[in-house]
């Protein structure tokens, strides 16, 4: 065949590829399109919603979910789609489109667009069956991104990859940052951010504006493989996600170029239209503008593939799991290590049982997980917002987080914590070293506003345990009931109080000490019931009999023991805790027992504490055997 | 004169600097290794506290104390003294014994370390006079640093520099990187910060060990001027802070290779003691190892300059402040207006009244203030822990910071306004947009726990006004009132009513409508009022009458008015909020009358929120005009 030939075979050979990728193109420019009206069209009618920020993601968003992701569109639970996180949550409206767009949902479901019955909200949660995850409140997108890639890197071994959509205003909340730097040190090649850059924030421009390589910069230097590209070039974009899929070893974040509002000229690049939908005549003339031929192109979304070695992938825990402790009744254990004990034994009999420390394992006792289970130990350093955020994916992915600091430092991810439970994640919290028993260390290492900021959450369990036994008990519970749980627990050591057969459910609580004639019941949990039983052995000297009871469960609390305890003491309640006096386990007590006519004395911390030893503090705030003996002679009078 | 001449004169010119520069290093090394002295010494004797990461340090800190910083030792309300933060808290017996040898608290007083009665506390509170904050909540440092540095350039224009001792583990907190973000935006060339990058967490090595040049890269992407330099060599460090010193429009970050426990071989760069003081017989060996001639150098600590403009420097407000609003009555005003208005107006009147926002201002209305006095407006993009960090510095100088986003995004910061609380800051946090009421956007940006988190911090106050006349009058009483307070803010227009003359004093409530025959008292405040107010007329057809509560001020609360109005009514509250059910204003009433044998039944938001119309969202929940009155007539039987 001579030379000739050849050329002229090569040139249609190479004219039908770009025929073929001219028609690709077109096809997702036509999507792209498309996602922009359903985008205008939708917030218009629904009278609110962030079009403009739709807008300035459609062709990214075009070439996600029309190329480059491997998904069912009939099978959301699909343990190897690849995931999308959208973090900005505000381009809710674009999301819904992209799912009606491939047939996951009708395109007239759309118009339901945040009416009260319908699952597309004005912020995606996981009433919309796609949404893994509920995002909104920014900058929490990429952690629960890590928390997925780590699941099918790690865990699963699943090769389903991450996509995790950011807006640039939000790239300066620090979680954002935590998340980069966890994702390159666990190596995750299976995550991929873009960052969509239209420079503007709600009320004004955002740092950088434009400035595409001050981005690039700051990812590289956090250890990622960065790509800048127009935003707008479906070129650009293919090449891009196609660039990130053979990048080994680290996370990549494209970096975008885009224009809030692209595409429609009254509201592109201005300002004032961040969360304004466009009135009814303004979205006629934005439709006429986005009117073109339509494309003839077929898409065929790819199936993730077929044959995957699923591991850990059953939710939930099959069988009643109940752990056996090993103590003896008055052996000094701290909770804290009966916590440690109890995880690393959990996950000897659930797979599922991850476990998330920052940096203080070796306070928390997490390293005893560690150390049994490795392969599900996560370390997350000192970064607690990303902790949670990670935990949060993992949890859509069907595991069990354990996640564990000191108590004081939950507070750095109430946002991320409020989230999960909106995300209707499985997650379980552990705060370690609570209240003023700590001692020296002193208040900033003090948890004493946490029983207040997790009882808040609706649905939420609060467990305190006393002893370790019932400590282990109280892991093997939380894990075993789906939803948000906290265990709060203790630094100093404290009797065993508990036979290792005792059982403690959720709800519950025990009566430790009883007679006929008690002049009042105590009610505690934790290190203060050691206090209490100790107010209890000085009083009955004194011929003075109180009731004392363990009410581990906060919440919900034992209303049902707590009332008819109340009833045979005089109708007084006397509380004592280890917490700020507003929002702790005297207001659950309180909340229970007040509409039964029961008069409840709370006593807990109510100033700012300082630094000395435990006993010091606990006599200083109130709240030891003493103060208790003192507040017992005072109500029964 | 011949050259020999000149020769010879340059050599003793140049042997009597050498001579001088080699006596301030021994002087400096020797001051280092006194500090080291003390570290040991004072954690042994307390038997509990952190002397590696003291050790780590100490070179470092001997440079800044006894050379590079200018103060007063012996005035630390000096307004133009360098400032000092130490972000590592834990540092703390570093931090006090650098005091003591510079003369500004007796040598003796380190031995009363972390005892309840010494102002030595195991980590800084400003109960030592010499932090201006608390640390100890790792990361939080810098921002607070930004926020003094923003101070010193921006108000006060004073020339003093700001100084923030980082630990490495600490920098995997994102706050830090919000805080680098806004330091170089804001050109903060008067910020240097120091990393002692000693490789150890508390439970294992950092994320990057000892690679000084991964931190040099982030600050550099960030903006800083970076150095990187042996943080035990004095001459490193001398020119590293003269280089700082010299460098424009950018902050400096010297990033310093350090080891944990440098200078006793027993602790060296060894793990396992990170909280740990030596044994008696431990400290004796190490006491021995750090035995060295004394050196002779005689320091002189530079004196701050005396000759400055002090700009805005009166601490509190001279005069009782009173806003005139200026409203008809029944006209629709949102009170996230009337904040904004009161805002801008109280800046007329007090200097040190500033505003931070976190890219919000448009939806808080904090644009009303930054329009006015654009010179105290700080912008601090999506980033709310370093907005919160930054009005503490701000406080620390004086200023009155008004910080204000969305009530849900508050969340975000619990952990730095918990620890801005223990840093005794003057604070004034404010929360739009919150509750259900906010309608489509959905629970994300729904703020449904701000009460119980700012009603858990000991001595805050927490008011939630219910028209714009109370907002703007109550952003006033705040101001005046020293501490911690958080208005909370509506973002629906509701009617306007009290007169403009009306005074609304913190702890106080308005009785609204009030007969001699009411059945029950409805308590309520913010959006929920106007519900009560409905439920009122309508009942009130029916010939039931009620009572109704205005309860603005939260906490404290008015129990005499609300025991007292209880009274006359059956003994009967029923309270209502656009809140979750646990730690809002239910149980702040429940706590104030339950004692007194009144009946409070609690409205308030029990399950997790979705989108829709505001007033169906309100009727969904249960806190709306209908569902007020149905509970009215069910407790009155």
């Amino acid at each position: 065949m001579n030379e000739v030939n050849i050329l002229r075979i090569t040139y249609y050979a190479l004219r039908i590829i770009s025929m073929n990728s001219d028609k690709l193109i077109e096809g997702l420019q036509d999507k792209a399109n498309k996602l922009r009206i359903h985008s205008i069209r939708t917030t218009t009618k629904a009278g609110s919603g962030h079009p403009s920020t739709c807008l300035s993601a459609a062709d990214i968003v075009s070439a996600l979910f029309f190329h480059t992701m491997r998904y069912d569109p009939h099978d959301p639970s699909n343990p190897n789609n690849d995931r999308f996180v959208l973090s900005k949550g505000h381009a809710a409206p674009l999301l819904y489109a992209a799912y009606a767009e491939a047939g996951a949902i009708p395109i007239e479901k759309l118009d339901t667009l945040r009416e009260i019955d319908s699952e597309l909200e004005g912020h995606p949660t996981p009433r919309f069956k796609w949404a893994d995850v509920a995002t909104g409140s920014l900058g929490q997108g990429l952690s629960i991104g890590v928390g997925m890639a780590l699941n099918g890197k790690y865990l699963d071994k699943l090769d389903y990859r991450v996509y995790v959509l950011m807006g640039d205003g939000e790239s300066a909340e620090g979680s954002v940052w935590e998340a980069a730097a966890l994702a390159a040190y666990y190596k995750l090649d299976n995550l991929v951010g873009i960052v969509d850059v239209n420079g503007m924030g709600q009320s004004q421009h955002t740092m950088y504006k434009f400035d595409i390589e001050s981005y690039q910069k700051r990812f590289e230097a956090f250890g990622w493989h960065t790509i800048g590209i127009d935003g707008h070039n479906m070129n650009n974009i293919l090449a891009a996600l196609d660039e990130a899929k053979s990048t080994a070893d680290k996370p990549t974040m494209i970096v975008a170029r885009t224009l809030k509002g692209k595409g429609v000229s009254l509201i592109e690049d201005k300002d004032g239209w961040h969360g304004k939908p466009l009135s009814e005549n303004e979205m006629k003339l934005a439709l006429k503008e986005l009117d073109r031929p339509a494309s003839d192109y077929k898409f065929k979304i790819e199936s993730p593939q077929k044959e995957f070695e699923m591991r850990n992938s059953e939710f939930g825990i099959k069988r009643k799991i109940s752990l056996i402790p090993n103590y003896k009744i008055g052996e000094e254990v701290a909770t804290r290590n009966g916590f440690g004990t109890g995880l690393a034994k959990l996950g000897d009999v659930s797979a599922l049982v991850v476990s998330l420390d920052g940096d203080t394992k070796n306070s928390t006792y997490a390293q005893d997980f560690m150390k049994a289970h490795p392969d599900r130990y996560f370390e997350c350093f000192i970064a607690e917002q990303n902790m949670v955020g990670a935990a949060v994916g993992l949890s859509s992915r069907g595991k069990i987080p354990f996640v564990s600091t000191f108590a004081a430092f939950l507070t750095r991810a109430f946002d991320h914590i409020r989230m999960s439970a909106i995300s209707d994640a499985n997650i379980k919290y552990v705060g370690s070293h609570c209240g003023t028993s700590i001692g020296q260390d002193g208040p900033s290492q003090m948890g004493l506003e946490d029983i207040a900021m997790m009882r808040a959450i609706p649905n939420s369990v609060v467990v305190y345990p006393s002893d370790a036994v019932s400590a282990e008990k109280l892991v093997a519970e939380v894990a075993q009931h789906k939803g948000i749980a906290y265990i709060r627990t203790s630094r100093p050591k404290t009797p065993i109080l508990y036979p290792n057969d005792e059982e403690f459910k959720i709800g519950g609580c025990k009566v430790l000490r009883s007679s006929d004639n008690d002049k009042v019941t105590v009610v505690s949990a934790g290190i203060t019931i050691h206090e209490a039983l100790k107010a209890y052995e000085i009083l009955k000297k004194e011929g003075i009999h109180i009731r004392v009871i363990d009410a581990y469960s906060v919440k919900p609390i034992d209303e049902v023991s707590l009332k008819k305890s109340a009833s045979e003491t005089n109708n007084t309640i006397i509380c004592v805790e280890d917490h700020y006096y507003d929002g702790g386990l005297g207001d659950a007590v309180l909340n229970a027992v007040a509409k039964h006519g029961v008069f409840v004395h709370k006593m807990a911390v109510k100033e700012l504490p300082r630094s000395g030893k435990p006993e010091e503090l606990m006599e200083l705030y109130g709240i030891s055997a003493g103060c208790i003996v003192k507040q017992v002679l005072e109500v029964k009078g």
